[in-house]
């Protein structure tokens, strides 16, 4: 198939990577050319810019950060909706709003063109092993017409209703992964303080009712002192403003989701925008050193000792 | 082995159970006889306070609800410690404050009887199933002694450290697991208002990064209209009190912490004491019916509707 992709961040760019090994023709386009080589030379070709990426295409994707990208991407000038020759559907896997998915739905409606809203859960390990949870909005058509493509880039792919429904699930993914990060920062600085191994805290607590995701796979990652991102602060950031704009919208009172809105803007804030979402650690531990301004420089610095 | 258990709640009736199928001894208190009356049938024998099971037993275990039954248990008027023919090792597996059972360790050491805090995550399930996880404070040579009987009501059974170690693990387990019950009612909240289908949300999230066992466990109790107790809100509410004195004797700040308690507070004061941790998507979902005052009543209602 002809596809269009907009977007190689790091996960984009394993995403984008899946469609090509399976044998599609991919037309490519990126803010910044210099992430796009490595695609290039794997036989993508080059678009100038999102309509000419869509206007050879038949399905073109984005996986970009903002929603003002979103925007950009798809509704702004030599956009996808501005492709002379339209594609049949476009699928936004980008967390957005979902005002904005059912807004870009409408506009492309008008001109033909198909609109599916399909956020991930699962990071860049995910993008990169085609693990990804994704979370489908549109219409059964247009699901059906994407969802072979889909299944190359991830493994739970469920189609939870009409457009902007994927990016409503998206919300309640993110409610619960910013809640675990902040009680798994809590847990590890109890520890701390009451003299317990981290270990063997760990284990008591993984495999009891306590057990998460969150405790399995970044816990040992604070222990390791690797505050590298899996998934950004400031994307998190991003996805929480979302969230709370969405909660509020809809008279519902989260104050779960406003403290942990709070706090990852603090953390933002205090210069852990870059690192990775268990940095929220980093509040509350106090014997880890204090951390590199970015996330370049503290690569070769000694890992926190936060055991007792 | 000679073995006394002072204490035939939900938990404790299991727990003692496995002990007498594994072909123990056993000398039996607990404060309504009527709760006993399945273990005595089983050959348990009955003793009158706590010190008389401590006279007849090697080791003595209780499991009771309050700080104040265990001190009353070990350390008041015909506790154990009153036992004329001293047990060798006392292991108290409630939740207490680690303070309690360092102090519960000294007294029973000045008599020459070793002290094990052993409380435990998994409810009633874990219980019956043996498939606790037992977080253990005390000194090897007491922890050695009674390791191969917590095999028996276990399967992660960790020694954590010294006397209280136990506890303070346990007191990490509950601030894990009181954020999780929040987390996971505020996204069927928003599920809710959001229009999503509750079931296809949770296949989404709960494969991914937002994967916990709240989410796999809890969350479709809710979906059943189920909010029996598998660990009781009244109970979870006095362990996150212990919780939140013991992060402000160690100077810690936990605003996470904090907000479960509070919200857990509200939730026993409106009248859920007596339901399971679950019930807090009491506090949030909309069209649930009004819940009976007492778990009993609510057998027969209806399950709340909270599919869109």
């Amino acid at each position: 198939m002809r596809i269009g992709w907009i977007g190689t961040g790091v996960m984009g760019r394993s995403m984008a990577g899946h469609l090509l090994d399976a044998g599609h023709e991919l037309f490519l386009h990126t803010r910044t050319r210099s992430k796009a080589e490595e695609l290039l030379a794997r036989g993508a070709q080059w678009a100038n810019d999102p309509a000419a990426a869509a206007d050879r295409a038949e399905v073109v994707f984005s996986m970009v950060s903002l929603p003002a990208d979103v925007e950009a991407v798809h509704l702004g000038r030599r956009g996808t909706l501005e492709a002379k020759a339209p594609p049949g559907v476009i699928v936004d896997m980008s967390t957005a709003p979902p005002a904005l998915s059912r807004r870009l739905a409408k506009r492309a409606a008008e001109l033909g063109i198909g609109a599916v809203d399909a956020p991930v859960s699962g990071g860049d390990v995910g993008a990169r092993n085609a693990t990804l949870s994704i979370m489908v909005g549109g219409s059964d058509d247009d699901v059906a017409t994407v969802h072979p493509l889909l299944e190359r880039l991830g493994k739970t792919i469920v189609h939870q209703g009409a457009s902007g429904s994927g990016q409503h699930c998206k919300i309640v993914n993110q409610i619960l992964v910013a809640a675990a990060t902040i009680s798994m920062s809590e847990a590890l600085a109890y520890a701390q303080k009451a003299g317990l191994d981290p270990q063997k805290m760990l284990e008591s607590v993984g495999g009891g009712a306590a057990g998460s995701w969150t405790i399995q796979h970044l816990a040992p990652r604070v222990l390791r002192g690797d505050f590298e991102p899996g998934f950004l602060v400031e994307h998190l950031v991003k996805d929480l403003g979302i969230a709370a704009e969405g909660a509020a919208g809809m008279e519902l009172d989260l104050p779960g989701l406003a403290l942990a809105k709070r706090l990852y803007e603090e953390l933002a804030a205090a210069g852990h925008g870059k690192r990775g979402t268990q940095a929220m650690a980093l509040r509350y531990l106090t014997t880890v050193p204090p951390p590199a301004p970015a996330v370049a420089e503290q690569k070769d610095s000694p890992p926190p000792s936060i055991s007792s």
